[in-house]
């Protein structure tokens, strides 16, 4: 049984490593590149995975967007979260399905995007942004991708307190993350997972002088670094330019004085 | 509502960062460690994150065991593939909650249990393994970590071929992948992601050539550095000591050719 | 006693730590930038180091060039091997005042221009190079690095062989180090110095096994990755954008079978 | 003309790439290892780069001492700086043959070792250590290298100034090298390198900013990481281990304001 193509769907037209487009699959609907039209039409009842070629002969291949395009296509012009640091919040913050997450902010939503897509279907991301401006962007990208029900955006202000508790995790991507952290204390259940992201090491080094007078254990701070390899018979050697930083990821757990 | 820690539940008995044990809960059981004896069965009913001290006054807190706290357990003693590797392998290989993932092989499932407990409740992994002594060994550790119900165990050659059809992705932690890669294809879903992992750099051009005769795009293989930072105020700095390498992990998808 | 500027001196003009410029100077000249023109002649009998201005009224200042800047002029357009490795190279090398050295190849020599700095005022460099156009480049960029006395350009193909003996160090940024091991080894004194940059890690692993097969021990390859940090109170962070890769450089020293 | 071993000599007792003695060489010595002893005076009138037996037939090799072998064995015990820095501070602080370096604080003498052996045979370094008991041992490592005419070690708090002027360097290696700055400023020459190794960011930070109070340009923080990598055919890979931190390195020039 092949996954087919619908109407509505949204494919990755892929023409290179460093050329794609996301595009939302429409009857009638032409989509233009610097490489000749495409129908994009003709994709309904075709594979994911499908090749198909532009006005001028160009091959472009209909790949099924994963949650890493997703982060890319959200995070255009504004990006400092890379898919790296998205997958180790995740795993080393524990964020499962089932799991119920506190974020802040929301921005264009590419990080929640991303914890909704690992928490459902029975978890929830609860995303709190200040700027409202922002919600709606986030909102669009969040049912692009097919995961609004998992969320729930509240225009607020963290640093006021969080609504909720005996949470899994509180995730922070912002700029005073040292602000949350008695916050975090107490919508977190025990052993509970307090994360944070944060581009300059001033931000971490007040949120981990923070941690420690709160009852948290188990604080590392730590930087990923990820290396493109071109793997070629005779010729392979690391990719000359690469990302050097993005930001530092705060870990910590919380423990219970009783 | 308190998440309390139950007779059968496994604990995280946190000492420090460099040492913790992870022991299951019996009432009446005593843990013996060199900073005194723990009184296991006294932490039923009590919070997890909940401090407590041993025999001779060294406190210990009992965090819940996280995926990454498994990996490292379950990897004890044959370790090659860490938490970060992990998580890449996941985000970046799209695998979610749902995803049907053929790996190989299974060895003592560290991989295999990170896997379950990202594509639960609804997904499955198939995990091939031809050393029929890795089996029981996998299926403890799947079973502590409470997710079996999500895998297939299989005692077979991979080599030989993948029984399962339409799956989203094939992850591979072997000797040879690139012996797997036509078996992948056929066993993948148009887009599907074929995951590779290596500690040489020989493995990833020769899967990484068997890739490109075979139909996959998107091709590329990566490492990743994990750098922990000493964020201290007044003296932060990266620590001495780091892993320079585990391994490369080669990613492609599948396209089809009609 | 404090150091002037001279007619014929080079100085570098530098504007920022993006933007500078190597000029000669000499009475009456005019030095044109897209933030004006600049009398270079007035810097005669100024200090190194000295603030001038532009006709638009951009603010310079006249640096004496290092061999750091004439690396970077040097190699503009053709840029492989980075200072970082040049300073490996000389270091890990053991090439010091005093040390007589075989290159090979020349290129527009920016790397002789290093190795002859650090070997005058006893030392020479022998710098072996096929490509009979690029000796006039190099013997131009090491006149203006005034260190031409201390190196003699061969037009000649060093896999047929290295006229000298009794070296200290043979260095190698060449295509294919591995068929100069052998005449490396008849060139070097006992304990004496094989080096050998290359962009591959092929190129690396088939040197290591000739050095393997040619009573070469100490043998290593190493990768040095620079990361440039933008240091400033409450926003340290390093930059985002870093040289992943430049090449790889093996090491090793000749022993004596008697 | 075969170099060859004589009395009083230092060499390498290589044994492989994590075993090496430094040994003097006198007629009728023993040096006694885990692997037998060797009659260390049979060594005169051979080569270096010698094969010898120890008395239980272990094959070691009698390598003439690099600069990076004595750094390595002059910092034992006390090792925070590396080759590798030593490497970038001489290269990109523009120290050759000639030049005139003001050093703190000397320590063991490793940097001043190696410093020397660079400025030598017309320049000199100018080395300031506050503790007496560190001066004895550096005399003793500088005389054993044969670089102690190039040094003139001084009993100072260089925190109170600087005597010499017009220097082509100052090189800290010091807790607070933001205090020497000014003093710095005044005993450089105009375009003259200042250079400061320091573990901490925050050290650096302070130090930049001093920099940039004092009419220095061309201000950078580095961090140098090196990597070995196994290069052998089918199975080449980096080391599991890597050195992940040493220290930051700042660069400055100074200008003259007139």
């Amino acid at each position: 049984m092949v996954e087919e193509i619908k109407e509505g769907d949204y494919v990755l037209l892929y023409l290179d490593d460093r050329r794609s487009y996301m595009v939302k699959v429409e009857s009638g609907k032409v989509f233009h590149t610097h490489k000749g039209f495409i129908n994009v039409g003709d994709l309904i009842g075709k594979s994911f995975g499908a090749h198909l070629r532009s006005s001028m002969g160009t091959e472009f291949i209909a790949l099924k967007p994963s949650i890493r395009d997703q982060i890319f296509k959200t995070t255009r012009g504004t990006q400092i979260l890379y898919p790296k640091d998205v997958a180790l919040i995740i795993l080393f913050g524990n964020i499962m399905p089932g799991s119920r997450v506190v974020e802040a902010g929301t921005g264009t939503g590419a990080l929640t995007m991303a914890l909704a897509s690992y928490v459902k279907p029975s978890g929830r991301v609860y995303s709190y942004e200040i700027r409202s401006e922002f919600l709606g962007i986030a909102r669009k990208n969040l049912e692009r991708a097919g995961v609004m029900d998992y969320v729930e955006l509240k225009n607020k202000d963290i640093t006021q307190g969080i609504d909720e508790t005996n949470v899994d995790a509180v995730v922070l991507d912002m700029a005073t993350p040292w602000l949350i952290v008695s916050h975090a204390y107490k919508a977190l259940k025990g052993s509970g997972a307090f994360i944070s992201f944060s581009p300059t090491i001033d931000q971490s080094v007040k949120t981990v002088e923070e941690l420690k007078a709160n009852n948290f254990v188990n604080i590392e701070t730590i930087e990923c670094l990820v290396r493109r390899i071109r793997a070629e018979k005779g010729k392979t050697r690391p990719e000359t330019l690469m990302i050097g930083h993005t930001g530092y990821i705060t870990f910590a757990r919380k423990t219970i004085i009783e």
